[in-house]
């Protein structure tokens, strides 16, 4: 165990149609003007924003609109919602979405109340307060609902990099399971990949010995490899889309990592040079990368492999519990080859590039120089 | 998975040393006078609570001392608490020791806000506001550290009653394991039990089917298995130490019962009894409750204590699991039978009327009519 401070005030509210609780809690919160955020067509074909609209109505709170967020989410768009959340004096962002609408939404209440740009933040400058921001959440899978991260995209520069601050946790997340039902199978394997990738960079690279933090992660991957097994043969099934939201949930909302000491997240540093360049949902980019990265890094933590195989699948060595979980996600669909998802070989020593700059920017350099991070990659040709 | 709301606001802070940060966090929070609750003499001849009054001299903050809270708080001494928290206008509770003086800590901010005499907030007044908390940590057992119970004894009507309230989770709680190093084995013991018999409340009395949550209980009960082990034969084990600590927290933080739907206290229910009666330490009294509540419950869950035994211990049945846990109280020794703290078989008709009474101020006097209490209390004479 190492020293940590743990603080995540984040009010969760889980259950079915918990969506009409929202006008209550922003009142309760004394607040009046929201700004609105949504992705592309889904929430309202489905009739969740009407829902959600008739709660804002029933307790009088007003609200702007604004639409459109992409699943990689832009700078420009952020900047747009920035805009428009200064213009119409909104006193807090209510997010209706995923993660990439949750994401932008923190992006947006940070720049709301800044006189700078907002992607001054994302490279560096302090985020010192931020709107207060609800979510309604629609799909399982980045932790960002009970969390302080939020990761946009730069398009100009093919940055995809990220703020993680104590200001952009959301106030209130509401859950609501039976909202994810619709959510296609291969975005529900590329969320799986994405909840067990957030608790695999801790448990694998941190020092060994700290066993309470291994079990909360070996419990959460475990929950994510049963009930995303029963989605893939029952959509709808509701026990499993409950559990396997929650699990996402607690893979990044602190409890895995406090007391582990440092540890770093090079799966993540990669795979966000992929979507940055080539736009990919995150998951299927972190199904090829992390195969690849696994195998590299074993040698630099074998028992901690080894337990891995052992608790997860029941197999005696590191190398077969990485195959394993690759294969895993060939069963489930989700790719673990560049060439997968169409990026040629020829292309990664600009993806190391790319990904070499995030490593400055959190403090790995050292251990992920451009060669070491195209080794790696080399490992998913 | 079932609907709930979690909201832990509670900022932890974990590490050697960190009592040191108490006056800037108070004085972060505004806080300019507060009543320093305490023990006994520990925390006097450690020199804890003179640090801790260096650190609030240096951030100006004032404070009123209170000392001599018994192990099982008392209504009476938490009343002159009360009395001397108005007089002195304090703004904020600051406990410096175990559960019972953050226990009592926590009646003390709910009376210095309130009109009426605290007890009625135990039996059943509902709590609305409560001054702040502030707690630094000197055993790992209650959890009350990071959470709105507070469990306090009216030594006239013999009753340990408590409150769960929203308003009475600590802001700031200041965990420094090596605070905990100097604690007696036997203590040790009873609050490896304690920790463990929260958790194992909801495992058993739930429905079966929240694996998520069994898995978490299941890291949290080995882990605490595990260091216990470990400080029995190096009592300042730093590692165990500080990971037991933390696993007591969690063990009751609201986290493993977050989405199992409905459950119950029973061995809470029958030790308070026991210790409102004879003044014995909690542990104690649940490590005598517990396996004989099991023998008796485990025919109406049986394919949980089977999990159990399996998952905890490598045994394949539900009795033989109960008989490991029974056994392993006996290794650390703490007592599994009502004479071994000096109980006679006579008083069994006694103790469950008390707390039949307990039974129907938690709601679940159907399932525990006096008469099936008098019966469990029998399996541990």
């Amino acid at each position: 165990m190492f020293d940590f401070t743990f603080h995540n005030s984040t009010k969760i509210i889980f259950g079915a149609g918990k969506e009409a609780l929202i006008g209550a809690e922003l009142h309760a919160a004394g607040i009046t003007r929201v700004l609105l955020i949504h992705g592309k067509n889904s929430v309202i074909r489905s009739g969740l924003l009407d829902r959600v609209m008739t709660s804002l109505k029933a307790d009088n709170i007003a609200w702007t609109k604004f639409g459109g967020v992409d699943s990689n989410p832009l700078l420009s768009h952020t900047r747009d919602g920035i805009a428009l959340a200064k213009q119409d004096k909104v006193e807090a962002i209510l997010a209706v979405g995923g993660g990439s609408v949750l994401d932008e939404a923190k992006a947006i209440a940070v720049g709301a109340l800044a006189a700078e740009d907002v992607w001054q933040f994302f490279i560096g400058q302090k985020v010192e307060r931020a709107l207060p921001i609800f979510t309604i959440l629609t799909l399982a899978a980045t932790g960002s609902e009970m969390n302080g991260n939020s990761v946009i995209t730069n398009a100009q520069t093919r940055q995809k990099y990220n703020i993680s601050s104590p200001h952009v946790y959301p106030t209130v997340s509401i859950l609501n399971p039976e909202l994810t039902h619709s959510v296609p199978l291969n975005y529900t394997a590329y969320s799986a990949v994405d909840a067990i990738t957030h608790v695999c960079e801790g448990y694998f690279t941190k020092q060994p010995g700290t066993h309470l933090q291994d079990r909360l992660v070996e419990g959460i991957i475990k929950t994510v490899l049963e009930t995303t097994s029963l989605i893939m043969s029952e959509p709808t099934h509701a026990k499993a889309r409950a559990s396997f939201m929650w699990a996402a949930t607690l893979a990044l909302n602190g409890l895995t990592p406090a007391g582990i000491g440092a540890y770093s997240f090079p799966n993540h540093m990669i795979e966000h040079a992929l979507s940055a360049i080539y736009n990919i949902p995150h998951g299927a980019g972190l199904s090829i990368v992390m195969p690849a990265w696994m195998k590299w890094y074993c040698p630099q933590n074998p028992s901690q492999f080894t337990r891995f195989a052992r608790e997860i699948f029941g197999l005696d060595s590191g190398t077969a519990g990485i195959a394993a979980l690759e294969q895993w996600f060939v069963t489930i669909k989700s790719p673990v080859r560049l060439h997968e998802v169409g990026i040629p070989a020829t292309d990664i020593e600009e993806i190391a590039e790319n990904a070499a700059g995030l490593a400055r920017q959190w403090g790995i350099a050292e251990l992920y120089p451009r060669e070491t991070i195209a080794e790696i990659l080399r490992l998913a040709i």
